[in-house]
């Protein structure tokens, strides 16, 4: 195990200061049910943040809604208007970013909408729309848990499933801007049915919201666990709690949850072979026990040879990564030289 | 299904003549029995070729034969030795390409052998060393089945199994040079020993060198097999024969092969959103049947938004994709301007 080289935290220095020419950004996040502007300096600094409901999950009332936001937080931050060089924005889905459209927005009901197009018409600034993880990932690379390396996979688990990925130093979206979608991989084929549409898909066995769905189906089924004095939702370290404590349920989820995690991490490591994995998402960095069995498994189960220096690591940014990596992006692609 | 464009070869005119300034490159392909060296123009056209069976593969004893195969193969192809521009070495393993180290060289059963410099002590030109799948899937995207596509996925199963990958047009090797060994991702954890050491692989269940270990151990244990009348070595093209025969050992292993191929390379499709997948190798491209069958099943499996726009497409340079994408990526290296 002496090739193995692993831990929590890293400490990286901080990077040198970005030749922003002392020019801010705004980093969108935008979820299904609120999203938050921030003003992101050169350094990735969030200088102030403006989290809304969203009530009017219409592409219109959103873009009103962001628009009034980034104002808000342009204004916390004491920035003048004329020192914000771009906005980008983050969001679920599938996102073409050389179109600025959210062809599948899953959170929002959306399909095929010119999202960048109009925040465009409502604040004055060059608009960048890319998808979630990828903005954390990017995040997460300039100033967070992957600083320093140029091969880094953000792998979340939280009430859904998916990850960035930041190869030889770039921020890697695929073809159609949707690559990175772990969560729909098929862990059983023809199994479970995923929010998706499609079937055994990993998220639809070991996300968040689905572990919550089945701990009330197998309840609502007469299986008999502690669980079911839970309040609903019941929450991952809820059921990690149960599982240690000995609840038969508990046990049984989370050992499958253990295993198709790590085994769909190693495969990931083997066929990608990145210098770092950054672990994020509730339900892994909720739960201490399943995010060590699923560290120990991968370095068993991914390719020898790809596990050779692999760190894995936490991630560092928690709720500001997407703000901070959209913004860095949107910043990076205004202002020359402003990229590391 | 409207969204599915797929197909044999495309029709992709051949790209403008590279600007190598007229100058050649050696391309080599090193295999475990063989080696083959060949020079390769600007323009990714294989001038000459020169073939040689190893008959001692001691590090020392490869260099030396490989040093002849390039001088002959100059030779033949009438080139002078000044026109010489670099020389670029695709073999099997976890290759270093920045260090021109063979890490592990299962086939050679070689380690940490530093064979770039084995090459330079004996030859003129620089010497770049790669993967040989890294090699082949630059070969096809340069002149082959992959022209004209960003991101591609080179997806090989013949004797063993791996991949190559084209990501934002350029070559991803992985932070260690062994990204893209899908041979070796675990379907069956715990499962059949791999000739890599590990267990479970795919490899394990679907090269052919497994496949046709697998039909000789069912027989060697009384299994009654049409196969049992083939000569050894069953080959993937005796299996799927008998299985469209009603054999049933040879359907079974088929169906198994079909099911585990066509989950791998759709969750391949659904972490790497390519444009385009070149399937290569022996079992693939001689086994109608099964081509057909992973085909259809990676365009159910894979999530929807990442096989809209997917093509599958055969390998078009056959046994010379190796030896053209390591000439040519030899020649991208030194010759200003001569990448595309």
């Amino acid at each position: 195990m002496d090739e193995r080289r692993h831990g929590g935290r890293l400490e990286v220095p901080r990077p040198e200061p970005r030749a922003s020419g002392g020019r801010v950004a705004i980093g969108v996040d935008l979820g299904g049910t609120h999203a938050r502007a921030a003003v992101i300096d050169g350094r990735g600094a969030v200088l102030s943040a403006c989290k809304r409901t969203l009530s009017d999950r219409t592409p219109e009332a959103v873009a009103d809604l962001l628009a009034a936001a980034t104002h808000e937080a342009i204004r916390d931050a004491g920035q003048s208007e004329a020192n914000v060089a771009a906005v980008g924005v983050g969001a679920a889905g599938q996102i073409h970013s050389g179109t600025g459209v959210v062809a599948v927005g899953p959170n929002l009901g959306w399909r095929d909408v010119p999202f960048a197009e109009l925040l465009r018409q409502r604040l004055p600034w060059p608009v960048l729309l890319m998808n979630d993880l990828s903005a954390a990932a990017w995040g997460e690379r300039s100033v967070g848990a992957g600083e320093s390396a140029d091969d880094v996979l953000l792998y979340f688990v939280g009430s859904g499933i998916g990850s960035g990925l930041i190869l030889d130093g770039s921020l890697y979206e695929g073809s159609g801007g949707v690559a990175g979608e772990v969560g729909h991989t098929k862990v059983v084929p023809g199994g479970r049915l995923c929010g998706c549409g499609e079937q055994g898909c990993l998220e639809a066995y070991c996300g968040g919201h689905n572990l919550s769905l089945r701990v009330a189906e197998a309840i609502a089924a007469g299986r008999a666990s502690a669980l079911a004095t839970v309040k609903p939702p019941v929450y991952a370290a809820d059921i990690e709690r149960a599982a240690l404590a000995g609840d038969g349920l508990a046990r049984e989820l989370w050992d499958e949850c253990a295993r198709l995690l790590s085994v769909s991490l190693a495969n990931y490591v083997t066929l990608l072979n990145p210098a770092r994995v950054i672990l994020g998402g509730g339900v892994l960095l909720s739960c201490p026990e399943l995010r060590r069995t699923v560290e120990a498994r991968v370095f068993e189960l991914a390719l020898r040879a790809s596990r050779q220096g692999l760190q894995l690591v936490d991630a560092r940014l928690g709720d500001d990564a997407g703000v901070v990596g959209s913004g860095l992006r949107a910043l990076e692609s205004v202002v020359p030289g402003a990229e590391s």
